[in-house]
């Protein structure tokens, strides 16, 4: 199924997302089939009348919940005038969020343990802490763009591990990251810690992420203080945000972890989540990353993000970090695809490792809804664009 | 001199900063020996009824200058109406930007080689890459709190070194990070790059900043993703954003850096800057790292930061890293002052090593102005309050 048919985005899905219409001002509105309805017009809320939808997140899970129900409600009706089912093809989406802060965790065995080979090839594959916290650092907020923005290759410095000096130019290894983005609807105060518990009522929704990554500019500066410029150039995420609330049929216990972490990071009942993504470059796809196989849950991931007293905020974004499952047409970053480099895909019959400009990747999921139905995710896509020092 | 002596805030220094009266709406306004200059009222301009710099430093470098050039000329002319001039006393300071993304830099030498040598005592104490580029990554926006806010002690994972497994509980080697920060004023977009020329139209000042660390988190976290936790708590500026207009007199070259960096981070002429630092610890001053002797320059940060196009946003807010001098009463943070906590310094007649619950820490600087005046940057002050998890 394609990942914009129409039938992964029935009643029982109901994304959010901002969109705009011949350069009008943007709004809020929902995605049902192939229309979005607006709902600054179905409701005549101001809450909607927004270009993002942090006004309506803030206003809490309560209003989630009854938001939802009352569309839902509407639908089985059929109780949603014409002016308010607008196209699909007629509008144009924008981010959706207005990004508070931005963390990136890590929470894939597999991904975390390929890289540490790719990375430290004569170290222990994972670090000590690995399997004892959700390891996770800040990103840039600022560069948090939606879906169909271009890409441009970054520049910067790198060093060829037989070079004596770095070098400067265009990034030579630019990767992607499949990743599945939470994004904090109510956050908590200053010195207040929010629990594994208090994940379902805090976070709104989530997008894919593709956290583009500049191998050679990443593998250079981040020792010690972590990843910096070889990833603040972009974040891509799709534009509509699938609730939480339509999420509960794909809810699962994580695959075990082993040790038993510290109190604050365990959970009643675990929130893994069974989302299949697909990873498509050029329109073929070379990678099915399950989601289902992380290690962390999201809840964790916030637990653990406020044990210090941290704040969440209304529009933070944190993501898994790259999602890949065991098998190799699993790895949800090329830098594993392709081994490093060493190890080339075919891709519409050339061989590829690290992308070229004019290069489109496009990352889609779908989850299990209720009755048999599926969600959809959408897409988040982007293109590379050469670089400007080149 | 004490931090706070008028003498500090004539009118070649004019610090911004953001003040409300008697619970009323915070507004702009600027500093002037013991008085706050009401800019709302003053001048009537929207700009400046605001809860933050923000709309004023969009306006843009021309702008910075006509406005500080009509202050000066209305002090020079004892042209400022009764009712714009509010006893300092009087008002309560706030949060003076809105801070976008924000940047840890780690610019100091003499810094980053004492934390190699006691975070990796086996290894070389600075890394490949420290000389090549300024070394920094993204921290916790939504935690940057104002001077005089009450810092609580964080919860956290931590293992010792020869412990088999991590605990949880307050941290038990909290520190301090004195630090210089720099405040974004005009952007750049997506894709573009900031050269260092463009530091002086871009940022419009600076602020104090207490990067508060909790070493025993950091340790066991930080690899290999760079800091989290033990940092994200909490971060202190001071309220006077001291515009980078008043700092021309201490302008210096950076004492020298070998290797010659690549040409994105040449400087026509260097942006060192002589500003001598005081950190006192519960009242007495125990450090006074000086600024004139950090390695990189804050317009190197900026072009580094952008070098890959990542946006900079008006608010967004990097900062020095620990500042760290030669001696040893030049270090800008416990960890260094007390060497792992191996060598306690005596305050007020006790030996002591990490912050205990209660403590009190305030840094202060000022630089050099024009005609043998003096520039001060006010104080970062903050009280250590016990965790909620003893």
């Amino acid at each position: 199924m394609p990942a914009d048919d129409a039938a992964l985005f029935g009643p029982e899905n109901l994304p959010y997302g901002v969109f705009s219409v011949d350069g009008g001002a943007p709004r809020v509105g929902v995605r049902l089939g192939d229309e979005v309805i607006d709902l600054a017009q179905l409701f005549g809320d101001p809450r909607f009348e927004q270009p993002s939808l942090n006004a309506f997140m803030a206003s809490g899970y309560e209003s989630w919940v009854e938001v939802r129900r009352q569309l839902q409600e509407r639908i089985t009706e059929q109780a949603l005038p014409a002016e308010t089912r607008i196209p699909l093809s007629e509008v144009t989406l924008q981010m959706p969020i207005e990004v508070a802060d931005y963390v990136d965790f890590y929470a894939s065995e597999h991904h975390a343990s390929n890289l540490g080979r790719l990375f430290r090839p004569d170290a222990e594959p994972l670090l000590p802490n690995w399997k004892h916290l959700p390891v996770g650092y800040h990103g840039r907020s600022g560069t948090v763009v939606v879906s169909d923005t271009d890409i441009r290759r970054p520049c910067g410095q790198r060093k060829a591990p037989d070079a004596s000096e770095p070098t400067f130019g265009p990034s030579t290894r630019l990767d992607i990251e499949a990743e599945l983005g939470f994004v904090v609807g109510t956050g908590s105060r200053l010195g207040e810690q929010l629990t594994t518990a208090d994940f379902e009522r805090s976070v709104f929704g989530c997008v894919l992420v593709n956290d583009w990554s500049a191998r050679d500019i990443q593998a250079w500066e981040y020792v010690p203080l972590g990843p910096h410029l070889g990833k603040s150039f972009a974040t891509s995420i799709s534009p509509w945000v699938v609730p939480l609330l339509a999420l509960t049929e794909a809810r699962r216990e994580l695959p075990g972890q082993d040790p038993t972490p510290l109190p604050y990071l365990r959970e009643e009942r675990g929130w893994g989540l069974d989302i299949e993504l697909e990873v498509a470059w050029n329109g073929q796809v070379v990678s099915r990353p399950p989601y289902g196989e992380m290690y962390w849950s999201p809840a964790q991931m916030l637990a653990h993000m406020t044990v210090n007293g941290a704040t969440a905020r209304t529009g933070d974004l944190y993501a898994s970090g790259t999602i890949s499952g065991p098998e190799k047409e699993q790895r949800g970053a090329f830098i594993e695809l392709t081994w490093g480099g060493k190890e080339p895909v075919t891709v519409n019959g050339e061989e590829r490792t690290f992308l070229l400009d004019g290069d489109q990747v496009a990352i889609s999921a779908t989850a299990p809804g209720p009755h048999g139905s599926r969600i959809g995710f959408g897409e988040v896509r982007g293109q590379i664009l050469p670089a400007p020092c080149a």
